[in-house]
């Protein structure tokens, strides 16, 4: 998909958002939901979204919704330092599929890297145990200050 | 470098705010300047950085100085978008050397990605011609709104 097009509410991120399709959160306020990648790059790739939204990328956020978003972001990037003691972190955030986006609702991408780990490629080691993202969400909730 | 540290206000970024060093500028408000990438991943490799600040990640910055900042982004990232017209937009931040961070001075990448065009590493084809990025930048910034 191309950076134009018009928001399509049956994404799975708005699914989550309306409770119609699970998730392992890790912090909601007003302005934003965080959860585990279910396709995750490394150990505790963690995505933000925000929560009142029709834009499918950064270029169509409104600025009113991406200032509070980019602060969920270092708030969760924070947290997942603290649960995790990563030694790097990338946020990353892909805009049209040539950028790597498969989902059509705008997201932030948070991924913990270690010294001498290579990244996992999103998908190639399949859908992550449920169980497994349930216990990484609650080890970095823990640690939302 | 990890994530722990101090800030050295001897880094390029840093130089470049002060005038010390050169960069193809392609806007600056009172937040945050923005100019091309001298090791470009693609065409219009463009960075954007705080003008205030002596973050070096994105996890040490101030929330005042980060949701301006992510407003340059996106207003930079629509100029680049009219500018080139690329099929897809990467936006990027490093945290750390094993996060692929280099300049230890908060910044965000703006790449853009074309249809079956693979991404260059960084610094892999050398530094890029100044006449070229200056043109770059001027492509750009004329399209800032």
């Amino acid at each position: 998909m191309s950076l134009d097009g018009t928001y399509d509410d049956g994404n799975i991120f708005a699914k989550i958002l309306r409770g119609e399709a699970p998730a392992a959160r890790v912090f909601e306020d007003e302005h934003c939901f965080a959860f585990m990648d279910v396709f995750p790059q490394s150990k505790g790739h963690t995505l933000v979204i925000p929560k009142h939204s029709q834009a499918r990328n950064l270029l169509e956020e409104d600025p009113a919704v991406l200032a509070p978003l980019i602060l969920g972001v270092q708030r969760v990037a924070k947290a997942v330092r603290a649960a995790l003691k990563p030694d790097g972190l990338v946020i990353t955030q892909f805009n049209g599929a040539p950028a790597g986006q498969t989902v059509y609702h705008l997201h932030f991408h948070i991924i913990p890297r270690w010294d001498g780990v290579a990244l996992g490629r999103h998908g190639a080691g399949g859908m992550a145990d449920p169980a497994e993202l349930k216990a990484l969400a609650e080890q970095i909730s823990a640690m939302i200050s």
